[in-house]
């Protein structure tokens, strides 16, 4: 299949759901694309096509959704699987950044010893918006010395300006679809 | 590898963490797991092997580590992916159901359109102890019509019950580890 009959494949398999989680929000549901096997297939093989024949020792999958992609992305590519987590959820010393959302700020956290200095890693995620909790990874994974191949979206929104953030760090991002607008 | 060398690795790439969530508890860390890229995909093809040859249509993962090896597990088989999340995580119509802790209650949730009646569905978390969570999770999945294959955990906790409880409902449990105490 070409990159444009997988796009097209994918875009229909995600569902939007108006007003949610608040106002004005149109939300992108990838449970429908994940519950069809064949989509959820096109899209893991699809995203780390570029990296299957390179040698990637982690993929970085951000709590919860990149878990579930990262989990399918790691097997694909014979990796192993790094969680990256809201704060106060793994159980060994953790290093943890701080990001700041729309109102106030967050943390997430990932285990000191998850990454050996010098490993490839590829971030994972299903979707990049503002690329604020991206962003907060790929400074956590850098701390302990990963090298990062690229970051990876099934869904990029391009009017809020991940994509660009992580490509100032200098992270090549690959995403499968855009949604234009917020 | 015989399942007894399989075993033997898996055990060794599991950390145990004494005191961990609260004193006297000795948590089993998969995450050393996970990132040995052998071993996490080991566990994942000595989980499924049973599976291999038959139609599987749906994988059911517990949040949130059972996201990462059903995701894996997932891309494995061929088959779709559900979410089994916290509640007030979904963004669509959900099915719910409450079920017991040790003090209080809690309520998992799954999208009412997640599952077409008559699928089938292996249900996949990292652990089984109590089984308080794997049993609510058999109830919505039942709910919505799921045909419940089996339901797959690298670790099992034989002493707090969880595999006794499934096994009632006519569930088929399949575990890799077990580790006797609490």
């Amino acid at each position: 299949m070409s990159e444009n009959s997988i796009r097209e494949e994918l875009i229909e398999s995600i569902r939007t759901i108006p007003d949610y989680p608040s106002k004005g929000i149109l939300f992108r549901d990838i449970t429908t694309l994940l519950k069809d096997a064949k989509a959820f297939r096109r899209a893991v093989d699809a995203l780390v096509q570029p990296y299957a024949g390179s040698k990637i020792d982690q993929i970085a999958g951000i709590e919860a959704r990149g878990f579930i992609l990262g989990g399918a992305v790691a097997h694909q590519l014979s990796a192993g699987f790094v969680p990256v987590r809201k704060k106060g959820k793994l159980p060994a010393a953790t290093v943890e950044q701080e990001y700041e959302l729309e109102y106030g700020s967050d943390v997430i956290e990932m285990h000191r010893d998850a990454i050996q200095s010098g490993e490839k890693v590829i971030l994972v995620d299903d979707l990049i918006a503002t690329g604020g909790t991206a962003d907060a990874a790929v400074h956590l994974l850098r701390n302990v010395g990963a090298d990062i191949v690229a970051a990876c979206f099934i869904i990029d929104l391009p009017d809020l300006g991940g994509r660009a953030k992580l490509e100032k760090l200098d992270v090549p991002v690959r995403t499968l679809v855009e949604f234009p607008g917020h």
